[in-house]
């Protein structure tokens, strides 16, 4: 497939530091900032600057190289025991993403292998780019596999921000969808605004406009309204992790989305690369599900919508069983119904 | 029932003019505006300074008692054939809520049976405030009918606004949650934020504030992650319209709250007057849903969260079939399934 030119990247390697487009100012401004120092990169992750299961992935392989760079050190030992530590830093700053331990702890087994600090800094910087071009590789890889699903004439219902800002190349769901327009089928989408943040609104928004697919912008809870009246013919959506059984954890909405689609007959894609399936956990229980700070729901923008002191809840994603997923598309192919078997045939 | 002494009032009769709150400066100013301009009245409709299907009827019904008294007229055929036009202006202004119209035919009927001017303007005014405490009265009735369905220690989750804000007296859903309060039963609340104009976040948690029941607030795609984790024992919304079938127009969202709590088996009741049931409608197709601005969609608070441009949709309502509703709680009693006939009997 031919790789299409964006004039924003979400994040890259510039040598010796890395430089990410900040998304929490997205689409007012779109700023770049450039850091040699991976607790920036940390930082970045927990604040949703750089955001996206895939591209935190990406980001955190980074943050490995240029904690391997930048870190003062006497020897190899004392490379690779502060590398541990880094790792578990950049590891933990959100539990939910798979992708983000996944790029971690292949960073880890590279570096071991390295004879040299500067074999091992070599090593981490190599990986974190092979990451980083694999990851969107298989954006485009999905694009194609997804292909099947989407016809000229549909309207497409996403949730949340799943395109090249959120996984880098053409992103997941999103990337489907930028593909199938680029085929020339006409597509229009539905974005849900995703709140509390509004990654729909603010991101997704932004970059169906850059790519020139047509959109409307609606409320979370207008998707139900549109999927009754039949005004949907699919839901396409990422997700940030898979266990074995093919429970989806994915930003919290997606849940509610996947209900609605069963009872109104919509089909319901999930749209995600390998590293974000983790087969070492059963089902969708043992994920764990990150409950972020109140005030992103009774603030917005600076301003409170709620009386002060008002309790809130939130929960940045939901668990998605298997049984309301259609299907999944990966870079290696589409894994369909029934979900546990197909999918440890596939990965 | 004893009645409940709130310090705010969402509408009054002083004699000659109305006061009212200002509900879209809430939670941040309990601003009140006096008018003796009937079109002041159909202003704040349209904007939602005065909302809620209850209040809308109430607040109707006083807008023709200020028309009847203010506009200069020669004779009482003038006045009755300006009082159709007042009728129709009032009628219109939202299109979804029955209680709206309701009062306006009502006000209407009494009207013509006035033998002179002087009589109809005294009668318009009775009947403006026979209603108003007729439709308070009917959310203390609600409240008691209600009451079987909340037990201490119950966690109910509800949607937009139904307090004493939408409906004077104790409100519609809200109205059932306070009296059980009252009764000594430990409520808890999860309000849903209700986006677009975030009813829940600024109405509701500032409402439950005041009676003090204790409340979580949480985004709209919150309430189905609740549900499936069994966290929801009930949920309870309001109605702006209800066809003769049972199908129920209400806030955007309320369907989808419908699937998820049938999915999850969390009963699902409505709390509605008879005075918002259409009966001269067979069913929810009928219903006409109001669709707003798209700018209450891309813009939050005064502030653009979407790029310039963007398409959005702003449906006001959605329509619940009836078979998602457990049961109606009205003033004259609860309506079990099967709906369509035990509604033509009690209504």
């Amino acid at each position: 497939m031919k790789q299409i030119t964006l004039d924003y990247q979400p994040i890259e390697w510039l040598g010796d530091r890395v430089k990410f487009l900040d998304q929490t100012r997205l689409p007012d401004d779109e700023m770049y900032i450039e850091t040699k120092d991976y607790l920036e990169i940390v930082a970045a992750i927990k604040e949703l600057k750089v955001r996206g299961a895939p591209l935190i992935g990406v980001a955190g392989a980074y943050g490995m190289a240029l904690a391997s760079l930048h870190i003062y050190v006497k020897g190899r030992a004392e490379l690779l025991r502060r590398l541990k530590d880094v790792a578990d830093n950049i590891g933990n700053a959100r539990p939910t993403a798979r992708n983000l331990m996944w790029a971690v702890e292949r960073m880890l087994r590279v570096a071991v292998d390295g004879k040299t600090i500067e074999n091992i800094r070599q090593a981490l910087v190599a990986e974190a780019t092979a990451i980083h071009e694999q990851e969107a590789g298989a954006t485009y890889k999905m694009a194609e596999n997804g292909a099947e699903f989407v016809n000229s004439g549909m309207n497409i219902l996403t949730h949340c921000n799943t395109g090249p800002l959120a996984a880098t190349g053409l992103g997941t769901a999103l990337g489907v969808i930028i593909n199938a327009s680029r085929q020339g089928k006409k597509i229009h989408v539905y974005a849900d605004e995703t709140r509390p943040l509004l990654q729909g609104a603010r991101l997704t928004a932004w970059e169906l406009n850059k790519v020139g697919v047509p959109a409307t912008l609606i409320t979370d809870s207008t998707a139900g309204y549109l999927m009754q009246q039949g005004k949907v013919d699919a839901v396409l959506v990422g997700a940030d992790r898979i266990s074995a059984n093919g429970d989806t954890a994915n930003k919290i909405g997606t849940y509610t989305l996947a209900v609605l689609a069963r009872e109104n007959s919509v089909p319901f894609y999930v749209v995600a690369p390998s590293s974000t399936f983790d087969l070492s956990i059963a089902d969708g229980s043992q994920i764990t599900i990150e409950l972020r700070n109140p005030n992103e729901v009774t603030r917005f923008g600076g301003i409170s919508i709620a009386p002060e002191g008002t309790d809130a809840l939130s929960p940045a994603f939901d668990i998605t069983p298997a049984k309301y997923i259609t299907a999944f598309v990966t870079e290696r192919g589409i894994i369909r119904q029934p979900l546990t078997e197909n999918l440890l045939t596939m990965l």
